[in-house]
């Protein structure tokens, strides 16, 4: 089943990839697949999860891996773990994630469900960073630490899409990360807010 | 023209309010506003656009203030002003905006619709905001940045819209913007970071 599975989408990916995403039909993949269109919608209710998939799934196992780590673990520890997750998914099948990647920025419907599927991850990593998290404004402090990380991971691998070096995700993450951790990216700052006393710079 | 537009808005979220989204036609609304159909279609082509109109409208005015601020101003202070549009603009309006709120978190076409504008805004914003930054990673740091301003807008909204304080909205902004400039939003920080040295905490 999991053979089967994963020949489809192969498949898919290939043709999708050689003749486009919206000129492609399930038959078509059903053919070059050797199974029935049924058999396709079971295990790809629409043509755009088969697409997609690979995001989920990637994502997915990164929110499983901090799930699994103890809770001792400081959560910006915890937090490169899931950054890195992504990271080693993407690097371990890296020319075929282009391109997936490349397909999905090109057809609108993709692009749709990507950001679905990642407004929904950054809203479960939300939730299990506010577990672990303590305070009067754990909510606002998990919500913020979320959207940080989805917005390395998203940054880095739209960076890592359009360049043709090898480790270049993991460049683009380090970057990433390096400009958060410095404070080198401008937050929203009000004109009455005195700037920080010279000692504390 | 202007009027109509409006009339037709007004008349549009009163009745999703009352009897559903889903269950709202464009006749009904047409009916309500005493116009036709087809003048309903010409100001917006989809019953989507009559609620996530109110974002957009919401978004795009702070785009614009952020566009026309002269560049000597400092990236922080340009970027509160553009979270500060947004939140004058919504507490201008503030029952209807909860109203219309409440109508897209709880209908599926509308959300999608949500983060669509969302994600374009973001983008329109890390463009500008490239524009205004320097040095080799200006781009990573104007997207970085544009994701932090729409976290943080994301974020206190839907805090706001929670909340039956006046004011809320503003308190929200404050909140998400203190954590982030103190530090107290974990950054993925791998293990070998050695951590900062006491002299600099």
């Amino acid at each position: 089943m999991e053979r089967t599975r994963q020949l489809i989408a192969d498949t898919a990916i290939a043709l999708f990839s050689e003749q486009g995403f919206d000129a492609t039909t399930v038959e078509q993949i059903a053919a070059a697949a050797e199974v029935g269109p049924r058999t396709v919608y079971r295990y790809y209710p629409t043509k755009e999860a088969l697409v997609v998939r690979f995001t989920e799934d990637t994502l997915n196992t990164a929110l499983e891996e901090l799930r699994a780590l103890p809770e001792e673990v400081p959560l910006p520890q915890a937090l490169f773990e899931v950054v890195d997750s992504v990271r080693r998914t993407v690097e371990g099948d890296s020319e075929r994630r282009k391109v997936v990647y490349r397909i999905i920025v090109r057809t609108r419907s993709l692009h749709a469900e990507l950001r679905a599927v990642n407004w929904l991850w950054r809203e479960s990593l939300a939730e299990e960073i506010g577990r672990r998290t303590e305070g009067r404004t754990a909510d606002m402090v998990a919500a913020l630490a979320a959207a940080n990380v989805a917005a390395v991971v998203e940054i880095a691998v739209a960076e890592w899409a359009r360049s043709e070096e090898t480790g270049a995700l993991g460049l683009a993450v380090e970057r990433a990360l390096a400009l958060l951790r410095t404070g080198e990216v401008p937050v929203p700052t009000p004109t009455s807010t005195p700037p920080p006393a010279p000692t504390s710079a």
